[in-house]
């Protein structure tokens, strides 16, 4: 039987919508990045660019996408904040836009970058130094600029504490809906808040921080704390999704904590661990509502691979499965095929893997056991669990100590027809 | 510019359709493997089960998948394959099923193959060792072997030697169409003929010959140099090919040397270096024809990586572009997202990557450069180009001197609806 403990799920509770966060402000408009024709817009066209203003005196921390052909935004964003220590002082804002990546565009991206955080700067009457920048979009168009100058007096002037629900919204691009959770946790030292927003739906496979997030508590924490904090959130929530292995130009997730709660979290290892779990929670969720909301589709699946001899063979079983072209489609068609899930733990490249060991179960029915089909299987059971919008599927390797637990999602006529469709 | 050498290319003529190989025979019959209710038979029903004779005194090589999970023909057929030096004086017959894998299925699997080999073997009064197992189909059913007895009197009976054509619609699947080839080679020392067949359009990713695949020759071929050869071919052929990285438990590709034609390849260098040349060109058309009739499949591309500081690199950078679930569904929509192309070159994980220096080609028009869209991009010409239904893509790294050339197809609505009925 597989094992039932299961460390990614401490027991705090993550409540979706936001929570305002003291010393975090969010702006948001519609700048017609895309440059659509005025003839082309809808009556009210969805906001393409939100503004996160962090108070002064806070720490912040982030993680950025491993890809060699990295964006023109997370270069530069990723230099601002890794000097971040010595400013922190001041306030800081994170420039976002959607519908246009500014990835692959040499030079005149690099420009256009720059060009748009300078606006902002001007328009909060700060340092250039002060503005991060993120996109998210097109690959390949150069960032059209003066669209930011547009908006960047309006957004200086409507940076509001409850607009979280509107930054959400404004960071989408394929996504349907949303994703927005907060989490409260009592610490012995007093109450601390933290809420977050994500945008992710396809491209999505993780070598950092596979999408956009933004996450912010209220909770006093250290620079260095911080960063390690968020390294093992991130590795437990966004690092462990797949939608379709395409690790985006992009991605990056930020944390801010603003101490305006004055509950510092490093008083004790209890309370250190309580912030992370918390963190832990709230990065799950939103990496798990990414998988609900993944391009096309509609099986949300848990997959737990247990009994491994490391880490990284739990995780490479795990990949090869979840990104399995003709697993992802029998999930789609409820299909209880577990015959493509073998295939997929038989070539993940595992050394010396006696096949008669491994275990597969969907859900709690065991489906392969001793080299094949088990002497239980009954195929109307399987059949029932596969029907679900919810799959658990674990695969027990029975040749060590190591287990890990990933989220991915089906392969639809829909992720091909919203994927064939993007660009036209 | 990209390299216009391709030493994949040899200038030999592979034709469509079948040439008779002395000392090769075939039989086809319809023994209903998949044991489908007699109501639910078409008055024709496609054939299910092949037996190809091999006459005494032929050499025979052959390769197998490197799943882990390999079916149980295989195991059995890869240790008979591995003996064939010793009783090499007598004739062999390969007996091939479709229409099940008969892999994750245990030692009742195991069973059902060994009981298959001996009623072909009594059928022609001959020894189990001389019968060499291939199952395709559907994985996690034990094969039934009472099917294969009702047929094999009937094929040792049939065997002919013009029925390379039944035999290849025999061997199909999912297949759309028969993959069948054949050469005719003029050596100094006289003519020799190679004709093939092979069946795949799913679960195909090159790790040992990912498909079935059964070429046979009259040339006389020692059994070292046939390893050699066989090995090399299949090397520039099968393992550069991907449908969606999918490798399957039951791949094999067999190459006999009947030796019938009196013509050996092995009297100079050059006589073995043309014969090695028609091997490759015959096995690439072979592996082509599968991404040709791949599962859903819209447009054949070919990927060349150029200018790679190694072969390991061009390939990392290949697959990770040929399997890209967003390349391939740009390549089913015809769209010119160059960018799709760039972010999978980045996550291919290539040390040290300088990407300004990559090169993007679709057919002839460089539309990436410099780190982003080149000065010469026309959104017209490029799209005229992926509209149409073979496709040139070619990735210039300009960091070495090593180049590769894969093919692969596009992702459709078909391949899901495909995958998504298999088994129902």
């Amino acid at each position: 039987m597989p094992l039932s403990s299961d460390r990614h799920c401490p027991p705090i509770k993550v409540v979706k919508g936001a929570q305002p966060v003291a010393g975090i402000r969010w702006a948001t408009a519609f700048a017609n990045i895309k440059e659509l024709d005025f003839q082309a817009l809808p009556a009210t066209p969805k906001t393409d660019v939100a503004l996160m203003e962090i108070a002064a005196k806070s720490s912040i921390s982030a993680v950025y996408t491993r890809n060699a052909f990295r964006a023109a935004p997370v270069t530069i964003a990723e230099k601002k904040t890794d000097q971040l220590r010595a400013d922190i002082e001041l306030p800081h804002y994170l420039l976002i836009n959607s519908g246009n990546a500014n990835a692959g565009t040499g030079q005149l991206g690099h420009d256009a970058t720059l060009a748009s955080c300078q606006m902002i700067a001007d328009s909060v009457s700060g340092d250039a130094t002060q503005v991060i920048p993120f996109s998210t979009g097109v690959i390949g168009v150069p960032l059209p600029a003066a669209r930011i100058q547009t908006v960047a007096s309006d957004l200086a002037a409507g940076l509001d504490a409850h607009a979280w629900d509107a930054a959400a919204q404004a960071i989408l691009t394929t996504d349907t809906c949303e994703k927005l959770y907060h989490v409260i946790v009592e610490m012995p030292e007093g109450e601390v808040t933290l809420t977050g927003i994500a945008k992710g739906a396809g491209m999505i496979k993780p070598n950092m921080a596979t999408m956009l997030a933004y996450i912010a508590t209220d909770a006093r924490v250290s620079s260095d704390v911080l960063d390690k904090s968020l390294s093992q959130a991130v590795e437990l929530s966004f690092n462990r999704i797949t939608v379709d292995g395409d690790t985006s130009t992009n991605d990056a997730c930020v944390l801010a904590a603003t101490g305006q709660s004055n509950v510092s979290v490093e008083g004790s290892a209890a309370s250190l661990q309580l912030f992370q779990s918390a963190l832990n929670a709230l990065l799950q969720k939103l990496a798990q509502a990414i998988i609900r909301d993944a391009e096309g589709a509609s099986k949300f699946t848990t997959l737990k691979i247990q009994g491994g001899a490391s880490q990284q063979e739990c995780l490479a079983v795990g990949y090869t499965v979840a990104e399995s072209p003709l697993v992802k489609t029998a999930l789609f068609a409820s299909d209880a095929n577990w015959g493509r899930i073998l295939a997929a733990v038989g070539r993940a490249g595992l050394q010396e893997l006696d096949v008669s060991k491994v275990e597969i179960y969907l859900g709690d029915h065991c489906v392969c056991q001793d080299g094949g089909r088990s002497a239980g299987y009954d195929e109307e059971t399987a059949s029932a669990i596969m029907a679900k919008s919810e799959i658990d599927i674990t695969i027990v390797l029975n040749r060590g100590r190591f287990s890990e637990t990933l989220w991915t999602s089906d392969l639809s006529h829909d992720y091909v027809r919203i994927n064939a469709e993007y660009r036209t």
